[in-house]
């Protein structure tokens, strides 16, 4: 069993997701990262590459090098890791399909819905894996959330409160990481509702197992003169008739990274808060809260298999990091991954940033959100 | 300095909010219950004047004797206190006024907007007192954060979040509490947002000082033959142009009561919740929190002054609606008390309910909140 | 049912706690503050019944005059509550079982051991109610932990830890309430262990049931030049041959009143705090945590009996002490309470301070508890 | 910049702590797996070696094979990490030693205070690095907290209270983690004290930036027919005359792994727990409570160049381990490393536990702790 070969594409000096990529990719010694196209300047894709302390000869500075030489080689690289700006996701991808190698990528997956919709059919005709690293849905805590929404230890969805508030766009945004984000040349229309908003949006259908039919969107840009939407608010309706909010932030000052998930039942609530991820609480119509550990003994499947400590030890974001790409390595291996989010979230992510974007812009009310 | 006399209506057997509203009024040796309209039944009212340790003769059976008897007394009600459901509350204070007797009431003031006008008119001719309890604003550090917002802690607020999340009747709605509420006939046509909704605006009012101009309001019937709302959201704008989102829900499996609020400025974020009182949270946008306690150094006046313990000694419920009756004492002596929620809130907080409730009907999207 | 008539022998301009016992004792109505010996200086005396609102004719300045007095009306008090420096304990506790007046007093019962065996032996005889305010096991949830030990939930105790940690002495003590706890002329021996130790080893053995048969105990004068303790950590051994260990403290800044305790027994765990008292953990050996809410459904009657509001609408310290003071207006109408600590609690606590403060001057080791 | 070559020892089949250290040392890709004794039994550790996915033939079954193989190769491991249980850690660290390998171990030292001495004079006359794992030391903030203490945040620290609680050995103790620890002739004496008093101790230290100079122990054995200790209490003073508790129990149900530490001193109190290892709670004189977080803009270097994400993203306790492999890199490439544990705190920690084990089983009260 060799390890996987992982080149990344992006994650040059100062980037702060790429070493996140690496570290998340390597935790379980299944995936190797071994070349890269840091940068398209030479020689930050080399310094990025002594960083990362692999062949210097593997740290390329454009695409069509990296996957021309690593074709020849007899330890080429088995996929690719997207790790750029939102706007060169689609350009990435394009290449590493087109040369057969499998994609994982950042999200949102693209910069615009045109761009998705082209991606979703190069991965239709590539029939090649591709993923998404829709990182919160690989903690241990969340996929039990998911499994007892699915169980019905809720009984039937009635409501769902999805929050993710952070608070250091608040004033201006400097810096390499700020600065892009808010570039609508960069990042996409979305501003907020495309960095974090989709991770909201994907993770209240990843839990609560329904999909969102209809949105009310309000968007704001909050700091003036920011050309994107930096304060979000989304009214949703599920498949099913519940009712949802999603409510994303980066101007809540003092706010972290405190995505959230509420879910109500006919019989239960279930809440999980990502900064404090390894505890899940559980009320029943009876009256009882229950307090659910990681590591604990009443987990089913999918929470024990992405553990990797006992209770009490606790785990964070690079090991929920690390589950996706555990996933996506079973999936190189020709196993099944059923949780991995892949293009169809994707699809689903862009369309919601698209759809919300232009429904607030035009003030339009509640709109099917049709992918 | 002797003891105000206060007379009740409503608060029979199985009130919830009678006793409360006792225990508050009298913590501070202020006031005094002497006397009663605690039912239309008279078995009842007097079985409540027992429970309540007041002289029997004062347990009335209806408002026209209660007015009548007490006028001729030596030591005479100084006030009423209206415990009623929402239906009984213009009638009552009707009568209380017209027979000049000041009315501090629970709210909200009135079942419908026409009342709540009737009432204004009545009050503005009166010229007596009139004073509506809204429990929260009567906690210290709701005081403190209204304070420290005026003073501009948080420079100029940009995003107010609001939520009041409670479970009760997720189910079946029996019991005498809650058979009241969701009966459109005794609670008005707002169910959820009138009873707990109107809390949760007057909370967001009272602590950031601006006014809501705009809402956009989305009202369910969770429960299936429900005939009134029972999950509310409803955005906001503020004066100002800040935002907000209200939440109000009672379908909220295992919420027990849980009211908190954030409010987020150019410079900061301030957050307190309900069901744990004693503390505030403030964020500054140097990266800082500091954890603000109920007693301790650092607080103004208006906290201060209704703290009756030391730091690390929980106040709670009762004492925070005592402070309103505090304040109601402070008026009746011809003191000012600038916080208590009076006439001018009774029609906010009922022009909220009627717009949010017409507004959602007819999915007006954004409507003017004209009070 | 004519409410009980209480005076008050302390509780002076400036007492902290003699508006806390004003407060509790009124709080359910079944008492009432008439009369009172504030102080020993009538301006004084005159000046606190004034703030109580009582008549001015009853607030005496000597508790002969007091008990004298008020021997003669037909509306005479029916018992006192002592709520002066340790000091004075003994004397008002002499002087009202001497007048056939029941007592409620402050903790602790005696400045010293050798008060307390006379304080016991005078209500032995006087065959006078007598109860001490240990205020913490007023708290529903603490007679809800005590009421599932009892029952078995955590099967034998094994261990106990209790804490109270306090900061409030780690600087110079000034001002009436520190500058008396630290004097051993007012306070007895016994400073921290005096003040509070005697409210941790209360707790102990009311939620665990057990009596403490040994302690090791370690006590300091930490700030330099305090004449009496104020930071203390007593190991303990229960009947059973459980372990437990004690720990308080008045120099541990940051600490503001955090009494708590944690229970292990053969099958379980059970923890509550002061500062959170609304809740309790309860945690299993099968790897399950729950928690446990005040006013929930799942509480049994002691809990049930001592609450005023519903779930999520927080009570605190002032209703924990009302729920003594209810106890005690029980025994005074001839009905049982058994939770109320009386003059067992008052000799134990006391010989607890005592065996404490010499063993720890001697460093004598373990050594029995004998009471 | 080439990765350093790490061999295990130990880290078989079932083994907790083996898969921890693989993941720590390679997370910062400075260090990398490469071979290992995992095993005395070669089936088992060549199936380790398949599950790490390390070179078959470096999957050695003796020590004396893996250094003399090891040896002879251009690509020879650079270290060993021993992860064996305790009655292991002197055989194979003086094998390492004997073959001019530095070492890393797991915690404590050895199972004996003679085995420490043994080795200790070994590491002297080696002069090769050692290190000791007490991964609690790697948190940012734990760095963080003893940085501020040394700056004098506290003033001269009074009293330190170290606790951590376990419950996964209230049971009976079955499998391979429980069935060595409490079996004296492979954890040696102690038991709960050599298994995680150790690290509450080493911290005690670490963060107070002071040396425990007396102790007073009282350890037992809980569960009836434990070989060893389960449960201790340890009374402790500090070089400056600070008092110490330091608290340690396997049997306390429901505790998960609860390392908890507060350092109190004359001019403000500071908070750390690791199950909520991402915040740390200072307190100072004044009354101003503030939250530190993970990340934060206010955190001086050690914290900063110890963290991977930016505030609100959770590192755990893998992460914290791996600073202690990111230091111990460090240290064999001729960096400094002030903060990472090594032989002295070794002998400093088989010195407490025997004089722990010795000074309870004789009931010996206040012992001196001399190294």
């Amino acid at each position: 069993m060799r390890r996987l070969r992982m080149g990344m594409i992006g994650g040059g000096p100062g980037s702060f997701i790429g070493p996140v990529h690496r570290i998340a990719a390597e935790m379980d010694r299944e995936i190797e990262l071994v070349a890269g196209c840091f940068s398209s300047a030479a020689g930050r894709s080399r310094e990025a590459g002594e960083s990362y302390r692999i062949d210097p000869a593997r740290a390329y500075a454009d695409l069509d090098t990296l996957f021309a030489r690593e074709r020849d080689r007899s330890d080429a690289i088995d996929f690719v890791a997207i790790v750029t700006p939102n706007h060169h996701h689609l350009p990435a991808a394009r290449a590493a399909l087109a040369a057969g190698v499998p994609v994982i990528s950042d999200k949102p997956a693209t910069a615009t819905l045109a761009e998705a919709h082209e991606l979703a059919a190069l991965v239709a005709s590539s029939a090649l894996p591709y993923a998404l690293t829709h990182t919160y849905s690989g903690y241990p805590l969340v996929r039990e959330a998911r499994a007892r929404v699915a169980a019905g230890a809720l009984g039937t969805i009635r409501k769902v409160v999805v929050e993710y508030p952070q608070g250091w766009l608040a004033g201006a945004a400097t810096g390499k990481q700020a600065e892009w984000r808010i570039d609508p040349a960069r990042s996409g229309p979305g501003g907020c509702i495309g960095d974090i908003g989709t991770h909201a949006f994907q993770l209240a259908e990843f839990v609560s197992g329904l999909q969102v039919t209809e949105i009310l969107a309000d968007l704001a840009a909050v700091v003036p003169g920011r050309p994107v939407d930096d304060d979000c608010t989304v009214l949703l309706r599920f498949e099913n008739g519940a009712r949802g909010v999603l409510l994303a932030s980066q101007i809540e000052v003092g706010e972290m990274n405190g995505l959230r998930i509420r879910l109500y039942g006919e019989k239960g609530g279930l809440i999980w808060k990502q900064e404090t991820p390894n505890t899940l609480m559980l009320h029943t119509l009876d009256g009882r809260t229950e307090i659910i550990h990681a590591g604990g003994a009443q987990l089913g499947p999918d929470a024990v298999s992405r553990t990797r400590t006992p209770t009490g030890h606790p785990e964070g974001y690079l090991e929920a990091f690390a589950n996706l790409y555990r996933d996506f390595a079973a999936v190189l291996r020709g196993e099944p991954a059923p949780l991995l989010p892949g293009i169809a979230d994707a699809l689903r992510g862009m369309t919601f940033v698209d759809t919300a974007v232009t429904a607030s812009r035009t003030r339009a009310g509640w709109v099917p959100l049709t992918v």
